[in-house]
């Protein structure tokens, strides 16, 4: 029996219940969960704004914890193994996006590890629960010795953020600025710092800037303020991690020319693009989801060696839906992560 | 003396008058213009809608002529040949995109070759006249044997989506999406058949369907059937020649994983872009502004070698108010060309 956080409806609160996973398969592995990070995007789902939402929902998608069964076929992990589980649960292993390493862009649609349906069409439900069940070629090994609760939020947070930096080639040489000083901005900072970029951070508050030059950040700027005249022309990549409705367009014009504007939050609302500072200006808009199982592994190997982690707000599974509304209100530094240990005792 | 046609002030009417080109420098050449397009930026110039307006203004930068005069340091070019000037008159040929042939990204700005300071500082006036005088740097040989009056538009139009097409390697096993079947989307379905790749264009009227298949498109869709369901995920590039305000959204659908939508149109106006569809999909919002001088001579004899030139209707200069009009309401097939030797005689 699996005990679990479970909203009944979108936008419903979180109660504590228990819920049945799918038998183990060959295939499967089963982890008595450690940690869960919460992600924005658990909220997203939870509200339901993007539509298809599947209630009763479990949320959660950043998961670390330790083997504890595994079926037949599995090989490559032993019981007793510490693992993550991210956004990906499964896909089809056999379109050309899974060949190439890109699961996430599965041609038939990948499993998410929640709010989806597995391949035999039953409701997959997510990490704030005290154990998961899922196939092992979507495991992520966590490096020996890592602090595991600080590793949880990579598994989402972390890959989208180093997916589009590996994708445009960020490392010495080039220039990155980071908008968002959150979940995915703090992490942004520090893979791209690690990589031998230039990164500036542009934020409002000086609490944030301060955190972002010890996080690696060579420069952060008010954006209110003058100086961000000097970095006009001057960056290569954009990584916008802000998921509420922002302007673009004044951020276009710190682009060189060739420069791009990657999104990596989904705002739900439209944003208006200023056509003249695309075309005039030789630039692209261009998005990234997450990222694919092999990159996500290499990530936490980066990460690892680099000393890189998230840095966390540790809570208790009854907190939860106090860290969804301070999240949604913005105020987390930077990212909370749910101790699960007390439900395997319960 | 130059007889040319100028706008007093901005939003005037165009009256004809006499203008004075620059003394004949070393590297110069003078043309006894025989043809100029009107292209829809003349229009957007002549409004000064973006700002930056140069009044008095002599529009025009798709100009075709002879060479009747030469200064001492010219090279390769002998009085009586017939070459064209579009866009770009003069740039610093020291940085970066100067040395990698893209004059138009020139880091210390570009000459336009109308509504623009030349190096010294002196008002550029554009094509709409007698004659022209140019750097011989910025010539664009045109073939023998070509009708001239369908090259002119090249110039500008064919030059525009010439270098997104080459740039996102559009050819055989690509499939392309032209949106706007106007100036500039008749030429790119002519180039983009040439090049081999399949073509598919979207356009409500019933005329400009047919001469979108007879001018090499594989399928002309109505926007408004269901026939374009057909097409989600299947296209490589769409090139957006739309200059009004339009919605985006409804075509990122059409692009397959990693495609791209590439404006070569500027509206005026502000774009929404719902970032989802950028950000699931893979997809990435691109511009293209015209293209360099050895891309506009590639483009020339590509042109010419295929048989391909702009549809047009030819006017006398006294005609050019009533053509602006129909321009601006989009009334063309496809590009009017202004017939300028009735100048010389005056």
């Amino acid at each position: 029996m699996t005990v679990a956080y479970q909203l009944e409806e979108a936008g419903t609160r979180l109660s504590r219940s228990t819920i049945e996973r799918r038998p183990l398969g060959p295939r499967d592995v089963r982890l008595d969960l450690k940690f869960c990070g919460i992600c924005h995007s658990d909220l997203v789902a939870a509200s339901d704004k993007l539509g298809g939402g599947m209630f009763p929902m479990v949320p959660g998608h950043e998961m670390v914890g330790t083997v504890s069964e595994m079926g037949a076929a599995v090989q490559g992990v032993s019981v007793g193994d510490t693992v993550g589980v991210g956004c990906i649960a499964d896909s089809c292993r056999s379109c050309h996006s899974c060949d190439t390493g890109d699961e996430h862009y599965c041609e038939t649609g990948f499993t998410l590890s929640f709010n989806s349906k597995d391949r035999e069409g039953r409701v997959n439900y997510g990490g704030y629960a005290s154990d998961y069940v899922v196939d092992y070629d979507y495991l992520v090994p966590i490096p020996a010795g890592a602090d595991l609760a600080r590793m949880a939020p990579l598994l989402c947070g972390g890959i989208t953020v180093y997916t589009p930096l590996k994708r445009f080639n960020v490392g010495p040489g080039t220039t990155l600025c980071v908008l968002g000083m959150g979940g995915l901005g703090h992490l942004a900072i520090q893979f791209a710092s690690a990589m031998g970029a230039r990164v500036i951070v542009a934020s409002r508050s000086e609490a944030k800037r301060a955190d972002a030059t010890r996080l690696g950040a060579e420069v952060a700027i008010d954006p209110d303020s003058e100086d961000l005249q000097a970095w006009m022309g001057q960056v290569d990549l954009i990584l916008d991690t802000i998921s509420n409705p922002h302007d673009l367009n004044r951020w276009f014009s710190l682009l060189r020319r060739g420069g791009k504007l990657c999104l990596v939050g989904v705002p739900t609302d439209q944003l208006e693009v200023f056509p003249a500072l695309i075309v005039f200006g030789d630039r692209a808009l261009e998005g990234s989801l997450i990222g694919g199982i092999a990159d996500t592994r290499e990530m936490m190997q980066f990460a690892h060696s680099h000393g890189l982690g998230a840095e966390i707000e540790l809570i208790q599974p009854d907190e939860i839906e106090t860290a969804w509304h301070r999240l949604h209100e913005g105020d987390v530094q930077y990212r909370f992560v749910i101790d699960l240990e007390s439900l395997a005792d319960s």
